[in-house]
């Protein structure tokens, strides 16, 4: 008998990569309108290579373009630019029926759970603005429990839970951190086929491309 | 003649009083949303002193509150509490008439500034919310300029425009830091009787409660 979901967030509850993308997209364009004088395309660009080089966590992005830029008083652009950047980020929606599907999984009687990795505070606030929060028992997010997600990441949890690996499903749309850890500690897993590894292979138990699916797909679990 | 006029931002353009305590309501009831299990009244005063002693700019008012409440993990209440402190600051409305009142006076010719007090990427996000900051043809922050409001800040910006001080009229709501070092150094002043001080005696040039009125009076301060 399966007890147990956990869910991965980025990618799997919501399209994080689009709208990280599109913030990025709003806050070119704010800076342009609040009169930067310089082309779209060229600041996508430069600021593509800010990111890569200081990563998504880093919060001074739009400062380091306007000084690679070499404008003496950013902080019209700055401003333009983090005000579309969070107004698209706190805009975040749920993959189709996946607050419906919850709702069911709850009603059935299983314990759901989220499983990330990342910085606490930004996991929840994702949860928040998604307006799933409530249906999740608790939240394990690696930056709180120490350890990125891995076999012994999850063996914490759950020995925590007192629930048992067998009586426990993975969902997430990674092949490296959730569905391999998971199945390596032998809980079962299912790939949500969606975001930017949608078309990659999986030694996952199950395959989804709607969350609708997912019920069917637990109940199929039977010990 | 006059040819440009300053304007401070908070209480002055928008009820920035009115909109922080509603925001920290709103984020003391977040906390209680999520499911801290305190009282309402008793949280507000804890955030209340927390920013008395480490000022309205300090960023961590949340995570301290949930220390000092020995709250172990405190991710979900942080989060949820900046969510809806965020929302609300982002739903900032100007005074009435403020924006009509911006572009009647272009229209008519004036040049028109911002003079502020504050960080410089803070302030602007607030003209930018606002959906003002094109009305101004320039915003002078003292993070940027290297001053607070007074005498030298003031004859600093004029000097940097050529306008004359009598040719220049500052707008706003607090004696110490609008009306006072603008007189010293003879601009005009309006004192608006809104927000925090409005019970206050002046000695400005003139007082106003509505935006509205500030076209006619600009007319009066012939020279």
């Amino acid at each position: 008998m399966i007890k147990a979901i956990f869910f991965d967030i980025d990618d799997t509850l919501f399209p994080s990569s689009e709208f990280a993308e599109l913030a990025r997209r709003n806050a070119i364009r704010a800076m342009i309108e609040i009169g930067i004088q310089k082309n779209e395309s060229q600041l996508y660009l430069a600021l593509g290579k800010i990111i890569k080089k200081h990563g998504s966590n880093y919060t001074r992005h739009f400062d380091n373009l306007c000084r690679g830029l070499g404008i003496k008083r950013p902080a019209r652009y700055v401003a333009a630019a983090v005000a579309a950047y969070h107004n698209t980020k706190t805009a975040i929606q749920p993959f189709p029926n996946v607050p419906r599907t919850l709702l069911a999984l709850r009603e059935s009687g299983y314990r759901l759970f989220v499983a990330t990795n990342g910085e606490a505070t930004k996991q929840w606030d994702k949860l928040i603005r998604l307006q799933i929060a409530l249906y999740f028992e608790d939240v394990f997010v690696s930056g709180e429990i120490g350890k990125e997600k891995s076999p012994a990441f999850f063996r914490k949890i759950l020995k925590g839970l007192r629930v048992r690996p067998e009586q426990s499903v993975m969902v997430g749309d990674r092949e490296d951190t959730d569905i391999l850890p998971a199945k390596k500690i032998k809980m079962r897993t299912i790939r949500m086929a969606t975001g930017r590894y949608a078309g990659a292979s999986t030694r996952a138990d199950k395959s989804a491309k709607d969350f609708v699916q997912i019920p069917r797909i637990v109940q199929s679990f039977k010990k």
